[in-house]
């Protein structure tokens, strides 16, 4: 049998929240469907923020509503504070992912707290979903993991020193983030093991960037180093509003090329998920799509990992 | 001290061979001297072939004769066969490139030969060269290495084969080239593994397309396997007439950041590489120029290797 690697598509929050155009409800619906037809089996779908903040994710309550059902899918969504928590619940997402700044500077410019306030926040989110039922999961990202647009450098210490706060906060699951893709492959190496030696399996996810063109080598580099959960976006959506020029999330197409080929399951069907794009085109007319595969189409020596 | 990384800039040949515009004489000769001023050591600036069939090549013994002189710069060119070999030592290039196809429908389709004839054929240059002064030194391309468009699957017994035969007909160093893109960090792995225990440090150099988006992530597969030589193409620059809507090489300047952020020096200074394109752009208006590094600019956590 062979390994298992989990894939979160973040395109429909990660992708559409920095889009130009705004994809009608339907169509987000249809595209997070089809996804998951093709085997997705974890969509960030959207984001419980003030719509004033982010219109293009207005709809989000609505859209968890009318894909928490589908068969399969695991339903995420983001919430920056206990306020979108309790949106996010009330609205039957199974799984909130929290974004939390390593580095001071994003996290006053992005979320308007400091990195010990925002720690804190995860402590009362997870506090108040412990008294819920059903009990919804609490992931956190740990942003600018691997440097930060305005500070540069982000240090390894306070990497690990958030995480450990997240952990101690009682995070289901703790999420490195390349948010503004300055990352190489020995600094993933080098972050994930010390990471790992404080907080232990509790870091899962890598979440990466291809703003310097290596998403694909950092996600390898993770691979090895032993993480099994990559965030993804379809056709490589996504960007950081902080890294102008910059492109956006690993491609989830040529993510799932690479997972496959190296003998990882990841429980989709290339084909069907290429065939996805389709309603992405529909619903963003004007979205520049990338992802290698897509472009050149599954190679005949492609075999997905049994 | 840095270990170091030897980078080849392929783009003046395996990129302008198949681009839609042709770039003037001069231009080209400007466009190599300033990729060599940024300090890429080796770059392959033609070919010697029929200039019927790729007339983007018929000014190949004019840009080696202009550029052989400049200080630092090892002129590479190159040679399907003997006749191309002497022209290019008659020109004065340093190095030839003999492309091998390790599948027989690619190396039919593209050279005309079988397999074992295009073997042959690097021992007739070999012998030939032998007997001329200056020495000019022969590498053999071992091509469709990790994939073939016809074929599919190539088997890596097929691979060690013509590895063995390049070797024993004394080509002085072996590249693998994965010509149509279709390969993935493991393969890497496994055909760098069997080969250098065939033939050790003989195979030197890998030559990736980044058609499924692998090539970097191939590459880092390859330096983890002990390579220490690659080439690369400004832009990402090339393609192959084989792999419709397939895009070209690992772009250079991505590659180079790779290596310089994980502490292996090129040689190379990032932005005066950067800055080469505006010759590239120059003579060849029309063409996608490709490359995340140069779209986002270098980061300022970037640090060149000690």
């Amino acid at each position: 049998m062979a390994e298992h690697a989990t894939i979160t598509e973040v395109g429909p929050r990660d992708g559409l929240q920095i889009s130009q155009g705004r994809m009608p409800t339907a169509t987000k619906i249809g595209w997070i469907a089809a996804m998951a037809a093709a085997g997705v089996s974890r969509i960030e779908v959207g984001s419980f923020v003030p719509p004033k903040l982010i219109p293009q994710m207005a709809d989000t309550a609505e859209v968890v509503a009318a894909t928490r059902g589908i068969a399969g899918l695991t339903v995420v969504a983001l919430a920056p504070n206990l306020r979108g928590a309790q949106a996010a619940h009330a609205a039957g997402a199974a799984v909130i992912t929290v974004p939390v700044s390593v580095s001071e500077s994003h996290s006053r410019s992005n979320l308007g707290k400091s990195v010990a306030e925002q720690v804190a926040e995860v402590g009362r989110i997870v506090d108040w979903v412990r008294s819920q039922a059903p009990r919804m999961r609490v992931e956190a990202t740990a942003s600018t993991a691997f440097g930060c647009s305005m500070e540069g450098v982000v240090p390894l210490a306070d990497v690990v020193r958030v995480a450990e706060g997240l952990a101690a906060a009682g995070a289901d699951a703790v999420s490195l983030a390349d948010t503004v893709g300055y990352g190489h492959p020995a600094l993933i190496r080098a972050t994930v093991r010390a990471v790992r030696a404080a907080i232990g399996e509790t870091l899962t996810i890598l979440h990466l960037h291809d703003t310097m063109g290596l998403a694909i080598a950092n996600a390898l580099a993770g691979l090895e180093e032993g993480i099994r959960a990559f965030d993804g976006a379809l056709a490589g959506l996504g960007g950081c509003p902080f890294a102008p020029g910059a492109s956006g999330n690993v491609a989830t197409e040529d993510l799932v090329f690479m997972l496959e080929s190296m003998g990882f399951s990841t429980g989709i069907d290339l084909d069907l998920l290429i065939a996805s794009r389709s309603l992405l085109r529909e619903g963003l007319p004007e979205e520049k799509l990338r992802g290698q595969v897509a472009l050149a189409g599954v190679p005949k020596t492609f075999r997905r990992a049994a």
